[in-house]
C-alpha cells in the first residue's frame, strides 16, 4: 500500500500521476483540506501537520509514504523520517532536482510557494547534484487560489503569471521546476509564456517515476485495488473538484486526525 | 475584557477599529492563522473551530466576544451562542445588515467569501430588517490571498476588483457591505470603482458600534490597560503585517488551542 498526502487537494496531481503509471496500485491519500493551505505557515505548524498526515496513512497501511505536497516536502522531510523510522519517505523536492540537474546546462527556475521558496530547499538539493547551476527562485503565492478557483486558462491568471514569470523568462532559464503540486494546472499557460524550449518539470511525475524505481513491489497490479481519497473536511464541491481532476468519479472520506 | 477572534489576521481590522474607538479598553483577540483561511472551508469545520477560538478567549476572561470573521459569523453563530450560553456573543453581520437597512432605499450590495456568499446570511438579515430591499451577492475569493500578499493598491487588483464588482456596478447598488474582515483594506480602491455616490459599510466599524452601545462598562479606559494578541501560528511576517494594520508594534502570544 502506497501512501500520499498533502495540505489538501494540489497533491491530486500526483495520485492522477500515480493512475497513470499504475492504475491498479493500492494506495490511500489524505488532503488536509481542513486547515489548508500550507504554503503560508511557519516550519513548526507544518511539520506538526505533516506528521499528523503521514500518521493517518501509515495507520491505513501505507509502507511508503510519498509526500505530495512542496510545502511539506521543503519544511518537514527530516522530522517525518524521523517521527517513522522505519517507513520511507519519498517528497517531490529531490526528484524534481535530480531532473532539473540532469536536463540542465546553465540555469534553472523554480517556482512555488513563499514557504518552499523561502527554505531554499531547492536551491541547496539542486546544488547538491549540481554544483555548477545557476538557480532562479521565484514564489508565486496567488497561483494556488488562482487553481482552486478553476481559473485555469483566465485572463487574470495570464496578466499574473506574467509578472511572477517574466524575470525567469528575462533571465533566460532552460528548465524550470513546478514546486508545487497545485501548479500543474497551470502546466499549459506556464509553458506557452516561458516558450517551446523551456522545460517544464512536473514534480508530481518524477516523483511517481522516482518511487516505482525505488519500490516497484509497491506499484503492482491488483486484482482489486484498495484506492481510498480521504479529506480533512469533506464537501461535494472538494468531490467535484478531485472527480475532475482524476477523471473519475470521487466520494472522499472524512478523515479524522 | 473584550474577546475577538478571527479566522486569522483580516480581524485585526476590527481590533483597529475598537482602538479608535476605545484606546483604553481591555481585551484579547486570537487569530486562527494555523489554520486560516475559513472561506472555503465547511460549515461543521467552521463551527468546531469557531468554539475552540471562542474557548481561548473566554479562557483568557472575555465576557463578550465579538466575532470578527464574517465566514465564523455566517456559519457559527448559532452554535456558539448553543455552546457558551453565558457570554454574550456579537457577529459582524448583523450590524452591518442593520447599517445597510438604515441608510438605502432600494439595492444593498454584498461582497464576501465563498462560505459567506453560499450561506445567504446577508440576504436573510437584510430582509428581516429591510423586506423591501434587493440585495445582490458576489463572492470575491481572491481578494483575502490579494490583501495577504500586501497588493493593495496593484494593478492586477485593480483588474480582479473589475471583474467581481462590474455586475454590482451595473446593477446601481446604493450601498455595499464589506462581509470579510480583510476588505476594510481594500476600502479605498473598491470605493474608487464604485462611485462616490455608493455608501461602502465596513462591518469592523459598525461592529464596533454596536457592541460599545450594548455594553458600554466593557469598553471603559483602564490605566494599564490588558491588551492581547494572540495567534495559533506566530512569525516574523504576521508580526509585521500586525504591526503596520494598527500601528503599533505588536509581538502575538503563541496560542495553543
Amino acid at each position: 500500500m502506497i501512501g500520499l498526502f498533502d495540505s489538501g487537494i494540489g497533491g491530486l496531481t500526483v495520485v492522477r500521476a500515480l493512475l497513470k503509471a499504475a492504475p491498479q496500485a493500492d494506495f490511500v491519500y489524505l488532503g488536509d483540506t481542513a486547515r489548508t493551505p500550507y504554503g503560508n505557515k511557519t516550519q513548526e505548524t507544518v511539520e506538526r501537520y505533516a506528521i499528523e498526515d503521514a500518521q493517518y496513512v501509515i495507520k491505513h497501511g501505507a509502507q511508503l509514504v510519498i509526500v505530495a505536497c512542496n510545502t511539506a516536502s521543503a519544511l518537514a522531510l527530516p522530522k517525518l523520517q524521523e517521527a517513522f523510522p522505519q517507513i520511507p519517505f519519498i517528497g517531490v523536492v529531490k526528484p524534481a532536482a535530480k531532473e532539473a540537474v540532469a536536463i540542465t546546462k546553465r540555469s534553472v527556475g523554480v517556482i512555488g510557494t513563499r514557504a518552499t521558496v523561502n527554505s531554499e530547499i531547492y536551491d541547496k538539493v539542486i546544488h547538491k547534484y549540481g554544483p555548477h547551476l545557476k538557480v532562479m527562485q521565484q514564489a508565486c503565492p496567488l497561483f494556488v487560489p488562482l487553481v482552486e478557483e478553476g481559473m485555469l486558462n483566465d485572463q487574470l491568471t495570464k496578466l499574473i503569471a506574467r509578472r511572477y514569470l517574466t524575470p525567469l523568462r528575462q533571465a533566460n532559464v532552460e528548465s524550470l521546476i513546478l514546486g508545487c503540486t497545485h501548479y500543474p494546472l497551470l502546466k499549459p499557460l506556464i509553458q506557452r509564456f516561458m516558450g517551446k524550449k523551456v522545460k517544464v518539470i512536473d514534480s508530481a511525475n518524477v516523483v511517481v517515476k522516482q518511487a516505482m524505481e525505488e519500490y516497484p513491489q509497491l506499484f503492482a497490479a491488483k486484482d482489486s485495488p484498495k484506492q481510498t481519497i480521504a479529506f480533512t473536511d469533506t464537501s461535494p464541491l472538494s468531490d467535484r473538484i478531485a472527480s475532475k481532476w482524476l477523471g473519475r468519479p470521487v466520494t472522499a472520506e472524512r478523515a479524522e486526525l
